[in-house]
């Protein structure tokens, strides 16, 4: 069900692993310091110093499945790879590994034209700019992607969008040169028609990053969304992916693996926060003897452990069905992990900071971020609640569909000589 | 990490599939009335009709790792056979797959003479007798086995016994004619080599099967629970297992497969329920629609599938750890599943019984006897808060080493700019 | 908000527990042993041994409120007394306060004529007779009670009435003389004024108690609940409560005060409950301490603490708001507590089975049968998921009433400079 | 248990109610923007220009209970308005009863000597300054307030002081001018004798403020949490609060009222959020229905009432408690709200969160902050943990006293006819 590592697999993972130690981790004071300093809109120096050294040592767009512009791991290959990153805030940027880029990346190398990949995706993957996905409205819930209004009008050889976006993640980033932005073509057709996806460069007039995004507080770090309004931007008509009214055939595309790097990396945290837990708790005394003592910390570590095991048995299935037959037929178990892996990392998080007392609530021990990154990811490409409902009715068919197949639907009931009474 | 299953598991899968449509779902009714009436000190006759068909259809014994007596499947491919049994509560006995033989059986393949196998073990294999594990005692909290304290003491060429024990599952059953029985030997050897186990023929004078336990008021069925006094019981040195001292080495030994046979029987046990759950909320309207219309049904479809699949594969992966490392070195995974898998089952069912309303708390529908099952789980062979300390010391000790061996403890921490202040 | 105890209560509860100790807590082992003897068929010899011991202590009928046939308290006056009798599943019966007797003898009190009173009241009111109330239908989810399907069709002088009800709690207590049934009287009214309640002797031709229905496996206790089919049962018209097409009217009446007296009596239980942990846990060493000094242990009996002292004020307010404003102003309370205390009581009953260890399991300590007490009443008197939609309705209603009454919505929204950038 | 409001706290609601409709809610806002712009070292305008205001309008002072300072109100006078107080940031300041302020002024009233009184306990009444409570150390786990380890040591007519604090709330302000410290006078006294309390006015020399603390990467709001160094900062002899060694005893005096303070202005803030749930679920569509008209919208709902109702219950309780029988006696009651009110509004919050979808997790809406505000209160003031051991040892000293004084221990076990069996 789920294939053992090969052995490319465990040399990338111990090359990443060393790069981890040797650049990453030092860094990541410094990386927070100078997040705080630049604030939304800024970069920080320690990113695009580190990139260089990452694609020198080979560590180096390792997301794309199936494609020779990356590493040509597979989803399960890439797997444990990405958790490693995601250990990190830092990590996935310098390995070009990180959202919204992979998923606008997939996005272009599945649907983009030879032309559209020249233009942007050649320069995503070399890391020279970044992305963004405009696609939730601050007006309508967009949980319900049909609920999304913006326009997309066809005007000659242009289209003119118009429309208000907000949690466009990474439109304040100064190296962000291109969005993809879905609206509606034609509110006519039917409800799964009626949206497009299409390609918009930032400097495009009519293009206003309205403001940034703070996420529990924080700007920039773990996300750095942003609302942007579109006011009668005119671009060719030749920036439309796919064709009008594919836009959610391209989200169905994209969201897939840009759900699953999400999990990867949440377990990659989890399993951070955890290792804080159990060594800070072994460290401190309460009450005459180490907090790691305490059956209540026990308790918590041990079920944070479960958790985190759970969650990555069933990354894995999911990225390996991913791999073997197609994000389509893998979407039971992607809606899957993008229930449970945010919830038990919000969890494992939860309890550390708790364990950390008042400390655990600054940014001393990145458990505080650590919280925002999981807790925002419940939101994120599809609230819980979306997933859940989606999830339930393939279930429930599923089981109609084997009962009606002649299952015996056996309760089991029985009366018995004790119910029946003396009569 | 999991390997797919094996064209012969898939053949016997099909076999037992069919097996259960013909012969188990429709004696269920029957097998529920025929406990009732029988009550603890009985045999139902449904049991004893089905065992020969079962033998003939060569799914017998299923359930021996590494042995040429039973099926000899590991037990990564006994896990799904099993949980396909665990769906019922009639099945395991008919296929001479059930608690607590099946666990007493690997006992004495392991640690039995010649001599005992021949005399316990044959019947056993043959379905002709039944056994019983006598070690929990209702004096001491059983779940520091250390506390045990009944007595086994050399006299010439016997050991006599004494002592109460309860939660002896099995011994009121007239078809059970041996008991395992853990006890000290030697109240002054260090902790861990004070107890031994040994073999108690039930018809030896002094052993008193005192009363049946019910469990959460069913007799019978989940298990057959009882109290057992032993009053100077007297049998031969050569009952002795492996060796005085050496009781904590097999409960080590016996604990993990039966363990994992139980979570994988509850994890079939909680699918049925799941479906249960799906089709009568498909069938039931309240305030103009399907219950399973619900997002509340939904929400706890969703999470109920979640949980069923990670704990699936959780204990698919530990039983793939028991056969490649050996149980010992899967002791962690063991603990994981033991805490994990009856909770899960404990909440899917909390769940179907709401759903389904009043008649949930009832027999009809099998789902009380189903929560009782599941319930009994999160205490038999250890209470959850036991296997959550353990496991939390060796992930403790596991990090603390991993992070004395030069690991870069790295909490991320920064001073920004905006925190320094003014001055 | 809430009134202290009168010196009338204080007395009560002395006189109340005075009993408790003497007559009651020592016959409880006596009970549970009669009750398995007699099944659910029979009369517990106990029981009508102390009735006249409580008549006679002046400790009978003390739940009627706002009346001068019992004790003349208050809901609020009751509530602490009510506790204290529903710490054993014994007590509630001796003292004439037990469910379903208290909400019929209610129902007779408010809605029943002088000729029906007489009937049937007095000999209630006396402890001579049982009544029961058929109200739920096992062929549809009756949580609804609009789905309710039985009919009573006016025949001359009689009502003829046909249908199959369960859940009918009491009916197979031979004492047991009188139902109160509802169903259809006309299927094209207005929905709510579709169905009506009706006197049902349990002597009459046509009344079939069917089978007896096991509660978590338990039969007899915690409750009686029965299967009762009306097979063209003949009544007089007379017979009818309060008139035709009023049946949610008396219904509503009549749930409000059963479920508060079911709140209290849970409340009692979830004591008694927890100071058996506390008593257990310090008694029970487990690797070298007592059970009661792990931080996990506790934690729980912490938090059953603030569980139960919160369920206990919401439900004295309730019983307060009853006697103040009246039962249908009460009834966001009501539900409330409907909601709160079973599962309340749910969790300290199932943290009590989990310190217990396996023995918890057995009728030996009374956990398991509280556990079913408790988790009963999450469904009885209608699921928790229909009162928590019912009281979200009320909320959401109240909430956009205030809103609209110039409210300003104000989320402090503000746009800060940081979030603004350096454009 | 809970007396009913008086007309003259109706009176105080009212006009509560008036001034934050008209003054506060319009201007939170600005308040939100003032304070991400001046960040934690300064002063939001907002504030000082409402302080006028509010005292004008005899809104001022209102917490300090038995005393003519204040209004004079009894705990459970002031309850109700420091909760709706509670319900924006803005307001606590506004109307001088914020935290820490308020705890350190009942510690100047009950302990303070005339001329500590004079120097801060005045221009504190008077809003002129503010303060700091400096507990909490970086190097210890100060949940166990033995542990605090800084020094305080006499040296002819003064006290020199060395340590570092954190979570010293407030100290970046710079309207704060005076700290209260708590460390160790004599190392070798008993316990609990170890520690005092002195004050220090911030700008001695060697009172080093040496960064301001996020709380949940919120700089400010909720709190103004700071690290503070002291070195050999000296302070004449004077300023020792109640006398060497009684540092536990004023912190136990001053942790209740400022404990319950929190309480009661999370209910409020809980309330808020509970409402702005319910709007904007009324007003956003998904999937063609309201999002308040999901079950698990009104499930969600439904349980933040119930949540809210039984905190503030207790809450009440607990005031008029300490009003009757003091702050020491009523310690059980203090440490269950502390333990359940933030446990219940960060509950009630995390739903909002969810309910607005991505938008939750932004300053837009006020809840993200609101969470930062109840989850800090699981540590603050001494984390859940310990608070529920602390609980726990009182209730089990209890119950065993109760048990000892001639309580029939009764678990009411009963071996039935049907356990006993057959022979």
């Amino acid at each position: 069900m789920i294939p053992e590592k090969s052995p490319r697999v465990e040399e990338l993972e111990a090359r990443l692993e060393a790069f981890m130690e040797e650049h990453i981790y030092p860094n990541e004071a410094r990386f927070y310091r100078e997040s705080e300093e630049i604030g939304p809109w800024g970069v920080q120096p320690v990113v695009e110093e580190l990139k260089p050294l990452a694609k020198k040592a080979g560590l180096w767009n390792l997301f794309l499945p199936e494609s020779d512009l990356g590493a040509g791991l597979t989803n399960l290959e890439y797997a444990p790879l990405c958790e490693i990153m995601g250990r990190s805030h830092l990590a996935p940027e310098v390995f070009n590994c990180s959202a919204p880029d992979t998923g606008n990346m997939e996005v272009l190398v599945r649907y983009g034209t030879e032309a559209q990949k020249k233009a942007w995706l050649e320069p995503l993957l070399a890391g020279e700019i970044r992305s963004s996905f405009a696609m939730t409205e601050p007006d309508v819930a967009s949980s319900d992607a049909k609920n999304i209004s913006s326009s997309i009008v066809r005007d000659g050889d242009d289209y003119v969008i118009n429309g208000r976006k907000w949690y466009t993640t990474g439109a304040t980033d100064p190296r962000c040169k291109i969005l993809i932005f879905m609206g509606k073509t034609d509110p006519d057709a039917e409800p799964y028609r009626q949206q497009s996806m299409i390609l918009v460069p930032k400097d495009t007039p009519g293009v206003k990053v309205i403001r940034a995004l703070p996420v529990f507080g924080f700007y920039g770090v773990p996300d750095r969304s942003a609302e942007v309004h579109f006011e009668n931007v005119r671009v060719p008509a030749s920036n439309m992916l796919l064709g009008e009214g594919r836009g959610f055939e391209i989200a169905q595309g994209r969201l897939g693996p840009g759900r699953i790097h999400h999990c990867m990396r949440l377990i990659g945290l989890a399993e951070r926060t955890l290792a804080k837990m159990c060594l800070r708790t072994s460290e401190r005394e309460t009450f005459g003897k180490p907090v790691s003592e305490r059956s209540v910390t026990r308790e918590r570590v041990a079920e944070a452990r479960i958790m985190i095991e759970q969650a990555r048995l069933l990354t894995l299935r999911t990225a390996h069905k991913m791999d073997t037959v197609g994000n389509k037929e893998a979407r039971a178990e992607i809606a899957m992990i993008k229930i449970a892996v945010p919830n038990m990392a919000c969890q494992v998080t939860d309890w550390a900071i708790q364990a950390f007392g008042g400390g655990g609530t600054s940014n001393d021990f990145g458990l505080a971020s650590a919280y925002a990154t999981a807790r925002l990811l419940r939101l994120a490409d599809g609230p819980d609640e979306v997933h859940r409902d989606q999830l339930a009715r393939m279930e429930m068919k599923r089981q109609r569909a084997a009962n009606d197949a002649g299952g015996v639907r056996n309760w089991g009931a029985a009366t018995s000589a004790r119910a029946l009474g003396p009569e």
